[in-house]
């Protein structure tokens, strides 16, 4: 086994019927800096109800726990239970404030931990000939 | 400081002159079930050679290193300087064998950490008034 990364939350989800927003701890506020020049984020955060050996275990599953869809490798999926129990989401801000990011829906759970927060620059050259398969449309 | 989450290589990048692959390690193969109904994916890898508490402390840049760029907060940028050195690459994959894959590119050194791959799905509805600041397109 090799020596682990560490990994430490720099913020947390907060989830309300009305709102969902990015908490930025303290320590790192001044990363935000020009964020607001950006309308969308990719946000990755941690799937830490998952974070037991057995989940981490799990390297096959039926995509959306629908028995239906062929099992697939957690690595062709978005599943939550995958070795790192990384999640990633493209979202929309709608606002910015100094420690706050308002976005406009993310699949986390409310006090999910975030790792990272990335600008998204679109290809300079569009996505050509996109494949996925068929369990995806269903 | 919260309690770090512990994050293991899956796999390594490997690049020559001529081809950049991922090399998934023995325990994670079966990962890849299903992989090749895709065409593109995310590729997560770790920044390994910036993993210091001083880089780890970078809070904001001039983004590609050029001071003509204004101060932005990492978070606004993919400086390989942040508090969790996740990096984030969507690629398009050439081919793949039990083991490995071909991609076509990817902005990582040759045995850089890959920590996770996801399937790239495109959004059902395209993402619209996609803003990003000057900086971008100088």
């Amino acid at each position: 086994m090799n020596t682990p990364f560490e990994i430490y939350p720099i913020g947390f989800i907060r989830k309300t019927k009305r709102r969902t927003e990015i908490e930025i701890e303290g320590d790192f506020i001044d990363a935000l800096l020009g964020l607001d020049s950006f309308s969308h984020i990719y946000v990755l955060y941690w799937f830490h109800q998952n974070d037991t050996p057995d989940k981490r275990k799990t390297l096959r599953v039926h995509p959306r726990k629908n028995t239906q869809n062929p099992l697939t490798g957690v690595f062709a999926t978005r599943s939550p239970a995958r070795p790192n129990l990384l999640a990633l989401h493209l979202c929309r801000m709608l606002s910015i404030t100094s420690s706050r990011i308002r976005i406009d829906d993310i699949d986390a759970r409310d006090g999910s931990p975030v790792i990272d927060i990335k600008c998204y620059i679109p290809p300079k050259i569009p996505l050509e000939n996109v494949q996925v398969p068929d369990w995806i449309s269903r």
